[in-house]
């Protein structure tokens, strides 16, 4: 039997693991493992390592890197004392040719000896942080997902990798529009500061009731639509490189890592 | 004749450009071109580019990546408009099986094909951040060169790439070091916090009056030696993987970026 999210939510980070990596756990992690870092995940073979890191490097808000493992090595060394990209995440997207093909709860038959995992920070760090500071985001209180629209803004092509940024929209009350920003700037790793402040139009946005991914989330008087880059936008440029083969995790289904959410880096070996 | 520190301090960022592209200056960058990012530099061969990048994503302190060229290219197209990493930096080391060959001026005859530029940040920024908080650091008062020690602290290595931190020296008055602190985590891209503040000997350090580079400089009564990861690092880790060639800036004579000094993220053509 599969565990339920309610179950999972107070388990210790290392039973937490164990569930998913046997394939008991399948489902979101939003809200667990509370207090530790929480990554997007990218796999590619080694040709196309160098331009996916150059990608992410030149597009720091939407894809900022969190680790990366040795060509072949499937544990992410830096992010945990046991942590096997194979397995340690509930959900991953299978692309070929730059389409979905499917989605599964365990890699070990797709892995190769020449893949290298990437591990890219998320919105749910500073979440927790705006949550912390009593500024309400509306799909976090309503349990359901972010609202992600595909934007104008061009990304910073890289080899075969390029396109629009997509982005992840939170309506904040107008009083607490500059907190939000200065909260969120200082989480450089789960995106920073917003790419946009209200007008969703400048950034190619015609309806804002009819997000690209996630569910629609209203904007009530008195509050702005801010706009941060999403950690969805490397999968628009998978689908735009065509490369044969590329995994990345399931949307909403992350990694969680043994570094703490508030670290000054995302590395556990370095002094801090 | 060539250009003097005097001379060229008070130019703009395009005029400097142009007497270091040309030849004419050739000497340290530091306290030039004010309120713009500047940056250390290591130029691999392709075949090592994704280990060297993996190095510095697993060491961000001493390594903080701010650009990377494409191959071949020798444009930093990110960091400005017009920034040829052949001849826009003052003077550049040579390193041949990891031994220093010579320091030269011009690196147009040793481009090649298959060469990649990366630009890591500098300790320059959060100096000027210290000096406006009014907490003086004295080799710059003073017009030497920082102290640097090769510390104890190993760093996460990544293919052949590996040694010991390299880090700087600064004596803070011990009623602004939490203060030194604070500010100096507000730049990541510049080494961040330090990794050790007070006793030496815990970082490996036996003399702190003989540093392995720079200049000594005194502690008072009253300071509290801090020390921060350094640039110097990657020297070392190059040292050490013993590559055919490989480039690098000569210390204290820096890339000057396009990018402003305060920019969230180190890109030009990224929404702020």
């Amino acid at each position: 039997m599969s565990e339920t999210h309610q179950n999972v939510r107070k388990m210790a980070l290392a039973d937490l693991r164990q569930e998913i990596r046997s394939g008991r756990y399948v489902s979101h992690t939003a809200g667990l493992g509370e207090g530790f870092l929480q990554t997007n995940l990218v796999i590619v073979p080694e040709a196309h390592a160098l331009d996916f890191m150059r990608y992410c490097q030149r597009n720091p808000k939407p894809c900022p890197l969190v680790g990366v493992s040795d060509t072949g090595d499937p544990m992410m060394r830096t992010l945990g004392a046991d942590i096997d990209i194979r397995t340690d995440v509930p959900a991953y997207n299978i692309y070929r040719q730059g389409r979905l093909e499917k989605s599964v709860t365990d890699i070990r038959d797709l892995w190769r000896e020449d893949m290298v995992a990437f591990a890219l920070g998320c919105s749910f760090t500073f979440e927790r942080a705006l949550h912390e500071a009593g500024i309400p985001v509306w799909h976090v209180e309503n349990d359901t997902t972010v609202p992600m629209f595909r934007s104008s803004i061009e990304t910073v092509p890289a080899g075969p990798f390029r396109g629009k940024m997509v982005v992840s929209m939170r309506a904040i009350d107008e009083a607490r529009v500059e907190e939000t920003v200065t909260i969120s700037r200082r989480f450089p790793l789960a995106h920073g500061g917003p790419v946009q402040v209200g007008d969703p139009t400048a950034i190619g946005i015609a309806d804002i009731n009819r997000p690209d991914w996630g569910d629609p989330a209203p904007v009530a008087p008195g509050q702005v639509p801010v706009f941060w880059a999403c950690g969805v936008t490397p999968q628009v440029a998978i689908e735009a490189a065509l490369l044969p083969l590329v995994i990345t995790h399931k949307p909403g289904h992350m990694l969680i890592t043994d570094v703490p959410e508030d670290a000054e880096v995302p590395i556990l070996t370095t002094r801090a």
